[in-house]
C-alpha cells in the first residue's frame, strides 16, 4: 500500500504526496507516529530496552564527537521524585521506563585534559551540538521503540525544576538535561498529531514565509474540525477569556505568552557553559 | 535473526544485548547506519523526497510548537556556492539533493503578534528548543531516506561560513541553521562508525564517569585494530607531531584545540535572538 493516505492524516489535507511510495514498515510506522502517555503496567525487558539504547547512540554525532548520554531512572522513588516536580509531569512517576537524555560536552573536556590539548571551543556552537547530538539519539531511541511496539512521549518540561532535576541525577559541570522520555507498552490509542502544511515547514533555494498566516489560519481549522478543543480547555481562559477562533495558533501563543525556563541560561552558565 | 552481533559490530565489543531481540528491519537499519558522502549521479525522486520530508515533520516537536524548517537547495548554483565556501564540504557541490535544516523561532513569533499576544520566552531555552526540533526533524528524515535505500550525510560544516550561507538562503530574523544534509543513491559501502560503548553513555541513576579515560582508552584501540588511521592522517601533525597511541580521542581532542565557529553566537544574537 502506497503512503498518501497516511500523509494526508498526518497533515489533514487532500494530496498526492506518497503516491508513488510504498509503505516499507519504517515510513508507516513514522508517518502514524503518535506520543503515548498511557502505558500497561508491564516492563521493557532489558535486553530490549540495552538494544533500543544502542540503536540511539547508532545516529550520527556532530563531527563524531558523541556529546550525548543518557540517565536510565531505574531507581523508582528518584523517578516519582523527578515526575511529581510538577503538577503536569506527575503522569510519568509509574511509567515503566524514564529515560533522561542530556547533552555532555564534559566527556570531550575530560579528554582534552587527558590528551593535553587545550579545550578551545566554549561557545555557543559548542553547546548547540551538544544539545542537538542528544535530540537525534532520543529521536532514534523513539523510531527504534515504536518500531517493536512500545510507545515513547519525550517530556522536555522536566527542565522546569532544572536544579533539582540535574541534582538528582548528579549531573556533573557541562551536562545537562535535554528532554526526558516516558517509554512503555502502549495501553489504548492516542490521537495523531496534525502538522503543519509543507507549505509552510518547506522551502525551496530561500526562506518565504509570505502566506504564514493564511496557511496557519486554514491549519487551525483543519486541526479543530479534526480534533475541536473544548471551549473550558482552552488555554489561560482566565486572563484572555474564550476565543472563537481558538486553535493551534491561538494555544501555542498563549503558552508562550508566559515565560517557561527562563533560568535555563543560569543553569547552564552555573554549570560552567560560556554562552557567546 | 537476532540483533547482537550488529551491536557487537557497531561497538566493537562481543556483547549478550540484542540476543533476545529479532531485527524487523527498522532496528537492523538503524544499528548499521552509515554516513554516506559518493552517490551515484540518479536524482532522488520528487513524490519520494516530498514523502520523506512529510515523514521528517512527523516527529515529535517539544510541546507541538513545530520550531523547525528545511530549505531544500534546489537550485545547482546555489548548491554549488554553499558547498564551495568550504574546501572539505566541496564533495556536497553536486549530491542529488541537498538540504539545510534550520530552527525557526520566527514562526512563533509572527503568530503572537498575528494573535495579539506577547512573545515571552526570547531566551536560551527558547532557542536550544528549536535547535533540537531541527535536529529531531532531520534524524527522522534520515531513518526514513535510509529505509528506502538512500544514503545521507549530515554536514554541519556548513555552519563556518555562517553569513554567507544565511544570506543564500534569505534566512530572517529568528531562523538559523543546524546542519545541511546530502541526500543520494550510494555508490559504494562505507565504514561503520564505531561508537563509545555505553558504559560511557549510559548511566544509571546518576551521572558517573569514573571510570571514562579507561573506558575511552581501551575504546581507542579497538577503533584503531579496526579501523587504523595512517600516519600521514593524523590531525595537525605540524603542531602536534605523530602520536603512537593515536585514536578517536587524540583525533577528536586535538579537533576541538582549534576554536570553530566562535562567530556563532554572534551571527544569533545579530538574527534577533536573546541568549541569557
Amino acid at each position: 500500500m502506497n503512503v498518501r493516505s497516511l500523509i494526508e492524516a498526518r497533515f489533514g489535507l487532500e494530496s498526492e504526496t506518497g503516491a508513488s511510495v510504498d509503505d516499507n514498515g519504517t515510513l508507516g510506522a513514522i508517518l502514524t507516529r503518535r506520543s503515548q502517555r498511557d502505558f500497561k503496567p508491564d516492563a521493557v525487558p532489558e535486553d530490549l530496552l540495552n538494544t533500543l539504547l544502542a540503536a540511539a547512540f547508532s545516529a550520527p554525532s556532530k563531527s563524531d564527537l558523541q556529546q550525548a548520554c543518557v540517565i536510565r531512572v531505574a531507581d523508582r522513588d528518584k523517578q516519582r521524585r523527578i515526575a511529581e516536580m510538577k503538577a503536569s509531569t506527575r503522569w510519568a512517576a509509574e511509567v515503566p521506563a524514564l529515560l533522561v537524555w542530556c547533552g555532555d560536552s564534559r566527556r570531550i573536556r575530560r579528554l582534552a585534559e587527558w590528551r593535553g590539548h587545550a579545550f578551545a571551543n566554549d561557545h555557543l556552537d559548542a553547546f548547540m551540538n551538544a544539545a542537538v547530538d542528544a535530540g537525534i539519539c532520543m529521536q532514534t531511541f523513539i523510531v527504534a521503540a515504536e518500531s517493536v511496539g512500545l510507545g515513547c512521549c519525550p517530556v522536555s518540561e522536566i527542565r522546569d525544576h532544572i536544579e533539582p532535576l540535574s541534582d538528582e541525577l548528579e549531573l556533573p559541570p557541562h551536562v545537562f538535561p535535554v528532554a526526558g522520555l516516558a517509554v512503555g507498552w502502549p495501553r489504548g490509542e492516542t490521537g495523531l498529531s496534525m502538522r503543519l502544511p509543507m507549505t509552510v515547514t518547506v522551502h525551496e533555494n530561500r526562506y518565504d514565509d509570505t502566506r504564514l498566516i493564511d496557511e496557519v489560519s486554514a491549519y487551525d481549522r483543519r486541526r479543530e474540525a479534526s480534533s475541536p478543543t473544548p471551549l473550558e480547555s482552552q488555554r489561560l481562559i482566565e486572563e484572555f477569556g474564550v476565543a472563537n477562533d481558538y486553535g493551534w495558533s491561538e494555544n501555542r501563543t498563549r503558552q508562550y505568552s508566559k515565560p517557561a525556563r527562563v533560568d535555563f541560561g543560569r543553569y547552564l552558565r552555573k554549570q560552567g557553559f560560556k554562552l557567546e
